[in-house]
């Protein structure tokens, strides 16, 4: 953690010092904005964990640009950057499994968030199941311990 | 995300083709370990998400690396890997915020860790807030609407 990059997390709780002029006002100089206080990590990316709303499970673990965080803010619906398609996704796009936002947080060094979602259809896993966290360690190794709710042929079709 | 790594975090879910022989598995050969299902990134860490066993809130977001992950496993308290000091942490071991592990989940490709764990002093966030994710999303700025329970200096001391 450099120590510009925890100043400007830091600025989120408190204004910049040095109020902009009216003109810089009216460029948008000066002006503070959420994004900013957000410490993207060197892909411009930071982790974001999606909860149930209503059962609080924890979902899934996904990550966010800087466009997917404002897109999920101004529609309410979450959208991810997917790393292995290097592309913003709306979280259901194909399978119709939208996640409908309730509340964004951000943790203390800005480096993670959590979303409260209403999770549509109620399969957050692409793999069919209610969510990712599907696995438990017992006895030196993973036991799935969480039933496929849906096939994913069915999910996604064949192709 | 390459095949080999896929291939690699699949092979918890069923064993890897080619039964060891009776030299090998004497040896330790072709024994198949619950940290090799784990698809630790470039710098040889996982995210794990530690959530309150009883309110089911999220408290933190750390990262682990094999020996931390191990280690919890094995003493049933959260270990870490601390990105900022470069070393393996036992979470409480400088405030005695302690997290007492009831179950570890992973996901379903493997590289995102749920803790279910009992937070010692129903603090988790080095600021002394009950957990990191005391900030939320409204208008535009993230608001603090959770207390601070203890003033760090009396968690940490001065120094």
């Amino acid at each position: 953690m450099t120590t510009s990059a925890k100043g400007r997390s830091r600025a989120g709780v408190a204004p910049p010092e040095g109020a902009a002029t009216p003109n810089e006002r009216e460029a948008g100089v000066g002006v503070h904005h959420y994004l900013d206080d957000v410490r993207w990590n060197a892909d411009g990316l930071v982790a974001a964990i999606a909860q149930d709303a209503t059962s609080l499970k924890v979902l899934t673990l996904a990550w966010m640009n800087r466009d997917a965080l404002e897109r999920t803010d101004q529609t309410r619906e979450a959208h991810y950057f997917s790393r292995s398609r290097n592309k913003l996704w709306r979280k259901g796009e194909s399978s119709g499994h939208v996640q409908h936002v309730r509340e964004v947080r951000l943790d203390c060094d800005g480096d993670a968030i959590v979303l409260l979602v209403e999770q549509v259809g109620g399969i957050a896993c692409h793999t069919g199941h209610e969510r990712c966290f599907f696995r438990t360690l017992a006895d030196g190794a993973w036991h799935d311990v969480e039933p496929v709710l849906k096939d994913p042929k069915a999910i996604y079709g064949d192709g």
